[in-house]
């Protein structure tokens, strides 16, 4: 099953988070990212993309607050309401020595509405495919790397066709849905129903301040407070997603399904947890 | 693997109701109860079990109006507040030429701390074992049925160690963990928290006004409006939760999974769904 699941991203570490990550006190993950950009406490260049957020004037300064704590002189931002702003932004210049790029959360929708096709979208996508510029999204941020993105559904009960809607994202990942604030809004039913659209699609489900790091060899590593729930429809015997009605619930047998912990390790492209050595049940030190 | 799982009841057919079933309307679940006992509109004989109710009186009404709006002339209840009560009660007479035995909601340990071991539940057993007597039990009447029963669990979000807690029930079902109001409580967390304890057991979560039926030789089928998820820790590959602090989430990688709708087969002997003729993705007539 080698390279049914790939990335577009050739280049550096992808850090998708799962929403809510910890701004204040360990900050965990946020030290994480800084960490993979791989500068090693040299000047790190940050560039934030805040356009997800309805504030994003807010969402951007409570990154570059959070990210000053943590040592970095002056993070960047693209600032934009529109694709207007975007057009006229000076991606060359705002992507010029950049060592991490960070997408905010909010509507993933309103972000790829915003940055797709402009020479910003085109811009990151080189810089996140050819460098080792690590990449980072949290929320809507983390939804809409995905080729296919889940855009809506409140979490229904029941697995049924309509409590789900794909649009395409902006394709970092491709053949992975991500969902994220997963377990706390029990989302494991429209994961499921993401993952029976097409069954080549692999679901991940993220937690709160939890993320996945991967690496451009099939390595996702889990990194967090809370779990990721793996959705694998591959040996899926039985899908009656298309038989019913859009709000009927369907049926659907053979799903997969994995609860990984932080340290633990999936091989994305292989599909397969891998059994973790002992050391990873202690617990984290920074 | 079959074998494997297997159920006490060699006897009539089981009906495992996840609470909720309509008592009022269709009432297609309380129709296949009596349509279960074969009695074919002749005389039948149903005895209600409600002791699970904190309110025994009302609960054995609610059911005693019901089955009679459904033609039954008779039913008889289980009158008792206490063991001393279920001491007292004529086991004999109540279950002289019963057809079928309804238990009803409320909770499960107080049914099973009342019946438990009584001269009342060896009667049952009997009866249910060596005879074709249909047993259904409902929400907490359901969840008793298993040699191992979930007591006590609040929805949390992740799976950890503390979800559940699980006590002997009245093993009629046995390697089978039953868990009601499935979807609509969001129980998948805990339902495969109490799998992770012993992949042995098969976890069973079944909807509201939905309802599983099995018969002695592995055959399960699903009837009613919702669906009937399947937890089958058998391939489970990796599993930490004697690994865990009581509160901590815990990983668990292979847990198949599988989401059954109205008309749907398992054969709980193999843990195998069974794929269905296309007739069962017709609309059920009555």
């Amino acid at each position: 099953m080698d390279n049914r699941i790939h990335r577009e991203v050739i280049g550096g570490h992808l850090l998708v988070i799962g929403g809510a990550e910890d701004k204040y006190n360990e900050r965990r993950i946020l030290r994480k990212f800084l960490e993979l950009t791989g500068t090693d406490g040299g000047e790190t260049n940050v560039l934030i993309v805040p356009v997800a957020s309805d504030f994003p004037e807010f969402a951007a300064d409570i990154y570059v607050q959070a990210f000053r704590r943590l040592g970095i002189a002056n993070p960047r931002v693209l600032r934009a309401t529109s694709r207007q702003d975007v057009f006229a932004a000076d991606a060359d210049a705002l992507f010029d020595g950049v060592n991490g790029v960070f997408i905010t959360g909010g509507d993933q929708m309103r972000l790829v509405s915003l940055l797709g096709g402009t020479k910003f979208a085109q811009k990151l996508r080189q810089v996140a495919t050819e460098t080792n510029v690590v990449l980072a999204g949290t929320s809507a941020g983390a939804a809409g790397m995905s080729t296919s993105m889940i855009v809506r559904g409140d979490a229904t009960p029941h697995p049924h066709k309509n409590s789900v809607r794909l649009s395409p994202g902006l394709g970092f990942l491709k053949n992975i849905i991500i969902d994220q604030h997963f377990t706390e809004r029990g989302r494991i039913s429209r994961l499921i129903t993401a993952v029976a659209y097409n069954p080549y699609n692999l679901g991940i489900g993220i937690d709160e301040n939890t993320a996945i790091i991967l690496d451009n060899e099939g390595v996702l590593e889990v990194f967090g407070e809370g779990s990721v729930t793996v959705v694998d429809g591959s040996q899926i015997t039985y899908n009656e997603i298309a038989e019913v009605d859009d709000f009927q619930s369907f049926s659907v047998c053979g799903v997969q399904l994995h609860i990984l912990g932080n340290g633990l390790i999936y091989d994305y492209f292989g599909r397969t947890p891998l059994q973790p050595p002992n050391e990873f049940l202690l617990p984290d030190i920074e």
